[in-house]
């Protein structure tokens, strides 16, 4: 089974918006064995509207529209639904009521406008929306599916999974999912796809999915088949390639980042890390502090922009600095093996290098050196990246994290 | 006059990847006074694309459709256009010498299957590509204009700018345009609206776009008019409308953000500024950082993230915290002028609080300090945000850096 989304709003064809609920849809409906096979985006016009949605459900098993549901004149997803498969709108008295409800429990009254949302296309049935007045509508049009969705993620996702997934669980023919998710750091994409492509390319099922941001890469498996047990062997078989293949550079199989997957590892441990940021300029300290409950096992530490900084706070020699400039593998060592003893922490981290658009010591825009101190010693690695400045940057927070978690695994 | 946009490739229709090209290129065209009235995304299926491009056409004015015009079977952008409109796909001996040229230049052999990127659609013209092997194409249907573009934005770009560019300005009716952008710190977008859509809601011309993100707001106007000089002189005078109800809080009129506006007052006065933070934990130095030339005003600081670390690293006195919590305005204040005081900025931030999920201290999630010290004493910001821990981070990130902006421009 295909499906095919509309998403509406004249606001998501400017130059500032983007319709995101597509991507959440998809990956929902993808769980469900159904493929999301072909997406539009259109405005606020009612003939426009009407065409897209009748060329959509000229082609589609299960058609989502989204959007377009609010109280104002511009909110045509409905009479645009009822157009294009020929039913009437009809007044309905208890949504109505519904509307009124919630604006009293807000100490507010209804305004005229909100009726608009009360109405229902002839033969649809109501999808109550828990947070917000537009209620959904799933219709049923010569076997194929409409369902008519909120625009705002908060409203569209609980009405999804509330009022759409047991319908749709009905509809689509039963088909088992397994899945699985590894991420890898300290790995260029391109290196990883030519190392895993001759296996995952011999499958058609599990489909794979690879997806790249700065030094971190997600795999993704999924596996469609009759059985659970099949769906799962299959994603195993895969997998336990795909694995074989990566080694220690795949750092987590369940999809957590590698930020929590440091901070998991210091927890279980009880060890604290600090850092000693210069290029990445709190980036990676930004990093660690994302995580929930990294107060557990990060201390803090010290941000040396400049290097007086690195003197004063971290107190690295000035003639160090003199002699080897600030984007040097001695400086490196110094900051870490600093912040380590002045905060106390179990391991610390340092970055110092030229994230650009300037040099200012002479060393190539990209060079970054990494220290980290623990109890058996200091170490510095030097790395270089390319692109633009949040890139670079980018790239060494996360091969600054990848440098410690194989330091704590024991790996080199 | 209006466009259209048609992505092509099945990856943009899996959960993971939006088609961003569209953005760009609708910002690009906006310019030109086209609007983009309709996007389609559509996978790598023939008869499937065909069609969409069919479509499009009957509807559009000017239809861009970008990627799927690799050298791979799955590349199937030419052959649908050229079936879409009718036309041959004529084999191009200069383009296909060209692609050999390129991979000579890094050393390669050009394979077999790059043959397929140097076929032209009957009367296309061929839009030169600086930045990879596929050139685009522009062909003229029925007083319409098709336009074939490269998916990587690497080459989409270069390519619009230096082949479309003029090819449209020759082909839309001739319309100036005149743009303000405005930004906003310290307002929620909803309070915003309320204050300036009773004079933007006057003006169908300029269009009035608002974007927000944590604690900032962009206002977009676009005016478009036959002569240049009163698409200026409509912007100026809704653009001076709003700037009067909006005062101290537009804190940048080109667009520039709240970072690199702080940063280049700083930098004007020759003034500098470091930080300390807990619940903010990076983010706050990473924003200043972010800016290329930052090195001139950012000095470093202290990432205090436990209560050891403020007392350790900053010398808060341990019995303040224990009397007050870290999360307390005599802590924030410490904060900041200890910090101050050990790197002998100018200025220095300070931001403790509860970013969630669950308080250490007691404290609501969400309540923020954000401490100031500065040549004339320390102040102290009791803010409150909703939300995520990520949301909130954001917002108080934003918050203490129009603090520091109000203060540099003596405004309470």
């Amino acid at each position: 089974m295909n499906a095919e989304i509309v998403a509406v709003g004249s606001e998501l064809l400017t130059a500032g918006r983007l319709d995101t609920n597509s991507l959440w849809l998809t990956d929902q409906l993808n769980d469900l064995g159904v493929e999301v096979v072909q997406k539009a985006v259109i405005g606020d016009e009612r003939a426009r509207l009407t065409a897209g949605v009748q060329d959509a459900l000229a082609r589609a098993d299960i058609l989502f529209v989204t959007g377009g549901l609010g109280p104002t004149e511009d909110d045509l997803t409905r009479d645009a639904v009822a157009a294009a498969t020929g039913r009437e709108l009809i007044f309905d008295e208890a949504i109505c009521a519904g509307i009124e409800a919630r604006f009293a429990r807000f100490g507010r009254r209804m305004s005229e406008v909100n009726k608009r949302q009360a109405y229902v296309i002839e033969g649809a049935e109501v999808l109550a929306n828990a947070n917000g007045t537009a209620p959904g509508q799933w219709l049923a049009v010569n076997g194929k599916a409409v369902v008519l969705l909120p625009g705002p993620p908060g409203e569209l996702k609980p009405m999804f999974t509330r009022e759409c997934l047991p319908r749709l669980q009905a509809f689509v023919p039963p088909l088992a999912i397994a899945k699985r998710w590894f991420r890898v750091a300290g790995m260029p994409e391109s290196d990883l796809d030519q190392l895993i492509a001759p296996e995952y390319t011999k499958y058609s099922n599990p489909v794979t999915t690879i997806l790249a941001s700065a030094g971190d890469v997600e795999i993704h498996l999924r596996a469609r088949c009759a059985t659970g047990e099949e769906a799962e062997r299959l994603c195993t078989e895969l997998g336990d390639k795909i694995l074989g293949l990566l080694g220690s550079r795949a750092y987590s199989l369940d999809g957590t980042p590698l930020d929590a997957t440091v901070g998991r590892i210091l927890g279980e441990r009880g060890e604290t890390v600090a850092v000693a940021e210069s290029a990445t300029g709190g980036m990676l300290a930004q990093r660690l502090t994302r995580v929930a409950g990294s107060s557990k096992y990060f201390v803090g530490g010290f941000l040396t922009y400049s290097d007086e900084a690195k003197a004063k706070l971290l107190g690295v020699p000035e003639e160090l600095i003199a002699a080897n400039t600030a984007v040097s593998e001695v400086v490196a060592a110094w900051m870490a093996a600093n912040a380590r003893e002045k905060t106390g922490a179990t391991w610390a981290l340092s970055v110092t290098g030229e994230a650009g658009p300037e040099s200012a010591t002479g060393a190539p825009v990209g060079t970054m050196y990494v220290g980290l101190a623990g109890p058996s010693g200091t170490e510095v690695k030097l790395l270089r990246f390319g692109g633009d400045r949040e890139r670079i940057r980018g790239f060494v927070t996360n091969a600054a994290l990848n440098f410690l978690r194989m330091r704590l695994l024991g790996l080199d």
